[in-house]
């Protein structure tokens, strides 16, 4: 049974797989083939999108979802996380999403069960389906990656879509640049920044992150500003520069990325949750119906 | 793209049509004419009875239903109703019905997504397939409405229910009459009264409103009692008349009608729920495979 | 219409055929037999096990699962529970699943309405199916059960699971003994004991019953060592002894059985819960195809 936990659990040659399935579930061109397969979700932190996404992506497979809502599960009855899991897996589901806020919670389930594991992010660790919709919306625009340069805005250290990101496009040949303030950059050997401006001319894609307002709840609205001053993404900023932007959403206006930049051609935030729905399909299917 | 905001968006055609497809899924002849369609419901307001209604009436279609669970949902996280909105929309749903609190929510999305938008209740403003399940009920019943006359009773001022009645009811010809309390009658040019009494020998239908005691929390049960005394639906009101009896739902019972008028033939409150699946049923079937 | 309340509500042989089709079931071999039904989910009481176990059998045959979100429904707008019954009802279900905290609500509904409904526990009478599930699990192990001795361990008083085990594994055959400290123990004919060491060399099951502490709120730490000191299932009281353990989970571990056993092959608690999906598969096909 095959998991995916993070993106490099995955090879190139079954990425592209994974692209190409995606190509065609957005042309249209799928059918029922998650018939009778029965996939549950286990979500310890909120999500309305990503959920969504992984829903409705079974659905259109004909898939049938099962909730668990586990803010009234029975680990409120004093039972241990594998223990929950290692009962449903008891019923033979096909596949298990799960969130859950603490690094590792997904591969340490995938250890202790026989459902395909997916993670649908967990802690700061990881959220690979996010890299991957991202991946095909940069192919879909560029064609072959190699040589294109990102910057990915923001909260880097506490973020595992930048994790994902940058394992996935790097290995799909992006030059990867972080640009962010410095308490908010991880320990790297990629090329840093805490000035937008010094790298606005070269790159093809600009990554701009969630300010993370509910997890830094001390955090005041004039810091939001201060950090809007120097990282939200403006029509100043890049002008008509060719340039991609992308955020894995929800987005802050005018904190992330200005409005008037929201509405522009250039930004593919709307086309990215359009392609997470293809790509989710295309992941449901390798992991259910080829392992 | 057609939605239904109000019940006005229909022309008298368009509504004949529902109510035939609504007669035939009430007798049971349907297919899974909405298989692989994906149906979003969007409720910021409590619904026991409306949100099962549409559910049901879905998957008896053969459609899929994702519920958004709004209180866990990216409006907590700072994103605009629009912009959750616009997202639903990116994963190409082929419907979203809402309910909110506030009137004109579902015209304002409307304007700004690609799916159907169904309202489900907005405010104080229109519930169009509450008011065409009594005009079904009522045509069951009667045949031809032109000529009949129906009271609504009770806080007809904050009642989405009684404005979307007063509409098509009168639209298909018959006369509305308004008793209530003077504090619960909107400003209008329809027949009102304070009296039931003044009214009962000439009316074909009274519809019920339900007394809203969690939208007043400082309304004393004194007051409902008081209210109930002069306005509450009673065999002592009605006698052995030949009155039809509606009642959106829940009842409170002895408060807006008597225990004993709700086990009476009189009374068309489960039909009512019943029929409410089948408009359902229809609506889907018209906004979702016409347009 | 049948309903499932409790286990005598069937006789013997229409028990021997729903075994017949768990096992079918759980071989694999069934269809989408209850495809286009309407099952509706009604749960007063949290569960994550039970509700799930319900949803994957119903959705295994094709049927469609409307969960009620009770906490945000009508009862909580002033309607009584027997009239947000009869408005489901009205809606033409093909099954209610219901679980309460009261004993006795299932049935009051059964007299009520026209769907099925089927008791997933009510108070601390019944919860039919963990008992069909639990006959099922030792058939499959033992064959014919007649003179075989199971040992209920725990809070039996107060288990609805108690309850409908030693009606239903009577019924097969069983010797059923109870044991328990005295608090614990209903007024019973069957055998009963306070020592768990004096029974061990003559019973061929043991099951243990979930301890309750969500429902002891001021029970305390010490009290549960205390407990389980005496009644815990040990891999020192059992030895290598050929004895079977079940416990309807979620399973307190260290308290009500000890890591060791919970791994080891004579522990059927997982299998219970497999075996579960199928059992509520061929309860969900009786009830809904042949009444």
């Amino acid at each position: 049974m095959q998991h995916l936990i993070r993106t490099d659990d995955f090879t190139i040659s079954e990425i592209e797989e994974i692209l190409e399935d995606a190509k065609k579930f957005s042309d249209g061109r799928f059918e029922r083939i998650l018939q009778d397969k029965i996939i549950i979700t286990l979500f310890f932190e909120n999500s309305t999108r990503t959920k969504s996404s992984f829903e409705i992506a079974a659905k259109r497979l004909g898939a049938e979802i099962v909730h668990l809502d586990v803010a009234q599960s029975s680990t409120k009855k004093g039972e241990t996380l594998v223990d929950t899991a290692a009962n449903l897996d008891a019923m033979h589901p096909d596949a298990i999403i799960v969130r859950h806020q603490n690094s590792g919670v997904p591969k340490m389930l995938s250890n202790n069960i026989k459902a395909s594991i997916i993670n649908a992010g967990d802690g700061a660790h990881a959220h690979p389906t996010q890299a991957l919709l991202d991946l095909y919306t940069l192919r879909e625009h560029f064609g072959d990656l190699r040589g294109k340069k990102i910057a990915i805005v923001g909260d880097i250290k506490n973020s595992r879509v930048a994790n994902s990101n940058i394992e996935l496009l790097s290995r799909f040949g992006m030059e990867v640049i972080l640009a962010a303030p410095p308490h908010f950059l991880p320990k790297t050997e990629l090329r840093t920044t805490h000035f937008l401006e010094s790298i606005v001319d070269e790159v093809d894609v600009i990554m701009s992150l969630r300010t993370q307002t509910e997890r830094h709840s001390s955090q005041s609205y004039a810091s939001l500003k201060d950090y809007a001053s120097d990282f939200c993404i403006t029509t100043e900023l890049i002008g008509d520069r060719d340039i991609v932007l992308l955020h894995p959403g929800p987005v802050h206006r005018n904190i992330d990325i200005c409005d008037a930049l929201l509405a522009d051609k250039r930004c593919k935030v709307l086309k990215q949750v359009t392609n997470g729905v293809s790509i989710r399909m295309a992941v449901l299917k390798k992991l259910i119906t080829q392992s």
